[in-house]
């Protein structure tokens, strides 16, 4: 659900005013544009960070933007969860700001400490704010269902794939395939045809002399069904172009032209009855 | 042909009324759906049978289920084929499902132990039994033919440089041009572009000078023949789709019109007839 | 603005009358065709300066027509300068040559002397002068804006993965990860498929064994947005030219018939009209 | 010219009647049939003779075979020179036969062995005899002329910065931009994405800090061109497509029910027109 159905959705539940009140303020432009421009200083502030020499001089300055922009933000999911309640969880971008901010809130230190770097996602916030970035990924996101099939069919000769691997070669080269987990990872790199022959192919056929066998048809195949995934989605974005044609296209006039002649014919027609 | 069409096959023919309700039986959502699961089932199986340490544990659970599974397998295959009898090979599936069935029952011991690794070929039953799975299969087999003219040519100029190439380089470069077939495989890699040069034409090139003179024009033709494939897949799909305007769209609209004019118009000459 | 409208332009504005006869002579077929011409001569003159064989022998030649190349592209930016005066800036072709002949004016000596190398950069004037290859170039800056929305998606998610590879990976691997722009670089060698498993990723899970989970997402990901990129361009290119149908398609010719019909009714109607 | 257009050129001329007769009987299915099987054993005997056993044992058979099928070649273009003299020349696929024939017959010794080697481009011929493949060769062709701008400015821009990075790289890393020839190969390397950074550039970095503002550009533009191309195919191999919709398509029912509804209206008004 968009931010736009949740506040009819609102409106519709007769909530007490002050929270629809809240809910357009904080979906409202000017709130949104501020969010943006944090997003982005944010994304600066990070960028530096990574730099020593920055962060021994000007860390403390860095920290604290850091600091506020966060804390913007969690104020911004605050008030949110205050004005939509329930409503609130409704809405995917939602969940993905949510774990986004969530993770700069966890402890920084121990076994959490991978946690900390991922701080950085929170510039991914700028794909679901900017209305044009969100757009882009809607428009991926509808891409996938589409999909299903030929990514399903991918899926099963992937695994397929794998444990044959795995059973044929683990013996001899157990670095690439010693277990399920490390085949499917070496079939992914052959997939993305990244020194298949020189770094794996050939040396597995010192021992495994028939092992062209299984990897090249296996490059075919795979290189093939991706080609296929990717047609299917030219196919079902054109397709889905053509069933919207834009007024004025060649395609109307036409239908309203023969329109037109089938008025004129049946007033032709109407007059030939009067006469009678 | 398909279940459907071997099923109706048998009912024309007037076998015995057993025979027909058993293959209705075998082909009924609950079994299908039900093989299904046992090939999920064994899929995951055949996945932790590669893992060493739960072979250790658990091997002899995992090699009950494994039996359990290939044995319903064989029941399933063996009833279709009482049902069909000979019509059961005229369905190409099942020729599929024979074979890789078939595998599993093999001795497992000596030459034949590669044959009990291709057991996990099984799971590859999926793309056969589940219905959304068989129809992008089905798809990907018949966008071959239209592509055989361009796939013949690739053969041909694939051939033939692989043959120049032996000629060529197998005096100085044994092991990667030393025979037709290992020249074949080379340049299977050259055309995948994988080290082309860095592991192929620049160590070539220490010797025989002018090697870049075959490579490059290779390289590009292979891509542009490659490129002209993949167009012709994209054009044929498109051409399928366009063939088969649905319901509704601009096309039929504009014919349904024009249909109703012409009657219109005829019905115009009827009247203007009678009145002579 | 193209030259036509800046000449126009001239005119409307009443400039001296020599002034827009200067900017027809510059601008004319035989002054441009000459200015191609120079353009190869320098070309291949630059070509052979590249050998020092070559130089050795017969520098003094070289030069002289580069220098005498270079004397004609001054006067002729001179003369449109002189012609245009303010509006020669309005011509974004007209930004392009004075910076790419000006490279060619600066001092080549110190600091300087890399610049001398970009004197080659004048080779692309071929783009600019030649129309044929400059309506290439025009079609390709067209289709830039409607890439915007993908491309800065891409930016995003690309600076993201940059900052965190920067945090994650910046201790271990510094020749790699070692700062922001490090990261960026073998991000985009990655997002080309280049080494990626065998040269970065492999090394790097000896220390990380997880980083498989930020960098097969990762390529996926890029693989799918630049795929996207791709049908963008597509999409955008065919409907362009669905707009724009040329005169004798089939779909004119119907609309031609259909108009002829009409006009057939509209005197069937008057005819039946005065007979009443 | 195909081989028809000379045949009815032959007959127009009013050459000797043997020569029209000839010119038919080697075009013959039959004739053309032999020369097909006879490519293919010839095929076949060049692919054995690349084996040093097989040509240890049957090597004197082997090059019986390959001088027959050669002299069958031979006979078959004298008698098609014989026909057509002049005329001969006139078709771009003859002087292919020719050339690929004549290389057969070039001595085999010194400096010449390399040319013994381009015997098997005589395979070649296959594509230009069996009429299948012909069509899908010349449909190739034909894509070229629509391509040649996006060739040019490629042909440009690939030759600016071959120069360009002879002048800069040439004097650290001779091996790879030591010449114009060096670097354009190098370039085309880089294209392909074949080890460019990892191979390359990155040992360039080590010298030249600032090298990736050159190659990352240098990657960028050359996909986004050879994408450009790539697309030009797509869209006017659909272009072409669609101007020649096929019989019985959609397009062409349209029309053909507006011409019959034409000629209805034009019978009415010659009805009215006789009853006036």
């Amino acid at each position: 659900m968009s931010e736009l159905d949740l506040q009819r959705l609102l409106e519709r539940r007769h909530v007490a005013p002050w929270r629809t009140a809240l809910a357009h303020w904080v979906e409202s432009r000017r709130v949104q544009f501020t969010i943006t421009a944090l997003i982005l200083i944010n994304a600066v502030v990070l960028g530096l960070e990574t730099s020593p020499t920055i962060w021994a001089r000007h860390g403390a300055w860095l920290m604290l933007v850091d600091r506020a922009c966060l804390a913007a933000f969690v104020i911004e999911l605050a008030v949110k969860l205050v004005a939509y309640r329930g409503l609130f969880w409704r809405n995917g971008w939602n969940w993905f700001d949510t774990v986004v901010v969530g993770i700069a809130l966890a402890p920084g230190a121990g076994a959490w400490s991978v946690l900390r770097s991922l701080r950085v996602l929170r510039v991914l916030r700028l794909l679901t704010v900017v209305p044009q970035l969100r757009k882009v990924v809607n428009a991926f996101l509808h891409a996938i269902p589409g999909l299903s099939g030929v990514i399903a069919v991918m899926a099963v000769f992937y695994y397929t794939a794998g444990v044959l691997a795995t059973t044929l070669f683990s013996g001899t080269h157990p670095a690439w395939f010693g277990s399920l987990g490390k085949s499917l990872y070496t079939l992914f790199q052959i997939m993305t045809l990244e020194s298949w022959s020189m770094g794996i192919v050939r040396p597995l056929m010192e021992r495994h002399p028939w092992a062209w066998a299984f990897f090249v048809p296996f490059i075919v195949i795979a290189t093939f069904t991706i080609l296929n995934l990717f047609i299917g989605i030219i196919v079902s974005t054109m397709q889905e172009l053509s069933e919207k044609p834009e007024p004025g296209a060649a395609g109307e006039t036409v239908a309203v032209i023969l329109e037109r002649l089938e008025k004129d014919l049946a007033e032709l027609r109407a007059r030939l009855a009067e006469r009678k």
